[in-house]
């Protein structure tokens, strides 16, 4: 089924978003829109819900302001609506960060879909759960899609956008432009896979982290230092592929790939499959120190992940 | 065997360094010992060893004056010797980036122990074979340290430090000297494991990324395009464990581990395993383009990269 005949709005339409569930991503997202000059509805039944996200609202206000947007009276455009059908009534945008089970978000959609304006733009958070299938509970499913943030939304700029099979390619362009007229860098995905990409190559590489942890061939923080110096301070300025591409010299990744591909795929049979079972839980748990408390280092390292994204803006 | 007879040289002791094997890692090496006013010795057997390290010690002109590095004069301090007795005769630090064989390695470290005063430090770049291997041929083992670096080694910080069984923690601790004297970052690994760890965390990632290129799922560059704008970004700042414990809330990463580790867990199963045989390495190939000459790719990306460096050294 393509929607076809939804409208699309002119740039600038996005005004009135309304964030299901706020939690640590929604209400980050709702710091963001809200930076953006957007007004937001709330909807969370959560009785403290407005407590918990005006103080998430505080503690965001040093990373926007470090990356250039204004924050006077960010929560002046801000309203809280537990009824989803009245939150949704008037809704140009529904970002959606509710539990991540599949009945739950059936159930949010349909009756978003029934509540909302024809023309509202259907978004869902989640990092685990297809379109495809939310989809299947209803009516109009080409107008959902998956807009997956890596966390913080208010910081991070990634945000995966991912069709299912009946969602219309307007509706994913539509999600590209609201995303991009966040300043976010939405990337579409050409299938739905499980995890998507992004937690899927941080999946991979810790597995392998784990293991050396385990094995006893650094410790937590050795690791950490040594994918800051290396591979991390690389793949901030340019991916994997593009890496070996001029690891290959001047014949590029197809000469990397027959030069070293062998010894690549060997590497690959050498690597651990490392169980996460208690005792493997408490050897992580146990080196789990880091030498500073939570919000110091959450605070170092928004102030210094800002200072690369400014420089590597420029 | 403990070498612990073997002299501590005092900090600045470090003038004379042979460069055995003077291709790209070994060139690149010899770009950094120049730029920081040490004396190097080339010894390599290949006919156009001069001209091809003179071409690549311009080439890293740029990268070492953005890294506030003089360049003046830098070949001035660089003499040629093929003979491998002669070239080390007066080293204080031997610095091997041969062929990545076993036979070769023993071959030119029981020459190197032999003719190099006794208090040489004695380094291989390596990335594969363990120190224990090539010290079997050695009279003095405990002086070989693996000192492998991250490519290329005048740019990027990291080098892992790995002795072999029989290597002594002195020598060890000379190596973290010298390198730290160099501006590097040092990480001592305390078990000898295939690949070391950067390489190993790397490899894991980008058998992931094959997978999801050769499923279809994002083309080479959007894959390129996710991980600079998520991952690489936050791995630049803090490492895969710092960031899960960031990711846990106030709990850190124990709350991260008891509430998403079977979810990871099953994440893991659930990763590719592509093969790297010949249709899959023209699919790659296929893609490796990258819309720049390969020149133009390298520039930007260590000009991107030493801003990013320069950043965060603040």
């Amino acid at each position: 089924m393509n929607d076809t005949s939804a409208p699309n709005p002119a740039e600038g339409s996005w005004q009135n978003v309304t964030v299901i569930g706020a939690g640590v991503i929604g209400a980050s997202w709702t710091a963001l829109f809200l930076a953006k000059g957007l007004t937001v509805t709330i909807s969370d039944p959560a009785p403290d819900v407005e407590k918990q996200v005006r103080a998430q609202l505080n503690e965001a206000v040093p990373a926007l302001r470090a990356l250039g947007l204004p924050t006077d009276g960010l929560g002046g455009n801000l309203r809280f609506e537990a009824d989803l059908e009245r939150a949704v009534a008037n809704a140009d945008v529904v970002q959606e960060n509710g539990p991540e089970r599949l009945d739950v978000k059936q159930d949010l959609f349909s009756r978003i879909e029934r509540a909302a304006p024809a023309d509202a733009l259907l978004l869902s958070s989640t990092s685990g759960i297809r379109a495809t299938d939310i989809a299947e509970a209803l009516e109009q499913p080409g107008r959902l899609v998956i807009g997956h943030p890596f966390n913080p939304p208010h910081l991070v700029p990634l945000v995966e956008v991912v069709g299912g099979e009946q969602t219309s390619p307007e509706a994913v362009q539509r999600a590209v432009d609201f995303y991009t007229a966040l300043g976010k860098k939405p990337r579409v995905l050409r299938k739905e896979v499980p995890g998507f990409v992004a937690n899927r190559l941080q999946s991979a590489l810790f597995r392998e982290a784990i293991n050396l942890v385990v094995q006893g061939v650094v410790t937590e923080e050795e690791l950490d230092e040594i994918v800051t110096s290396s591979i991390g301070l690389r793949w901030a300025v340019a991916g994997p592929f593009r890496s070996f591409h001029l690891g290959g010299g001047p014949g590029g990744l197809p000469a990397f790939l027959q030069h070293l591909g062998p010894a690549l795929q060997a590497q690959w049979r050498d690597l651990g499959s490392p169980q996460l079972d208690e005792p493997t839980v408490k050897l992580l748990s146990d080196q789990a120190r880091f030498g500073a408390s939570f919000e110091e280092l959450q605070t170092a390292r928004d102030k210094a992940q800002i200072k690369v994204m400014r420089t590597l803006g420029e």
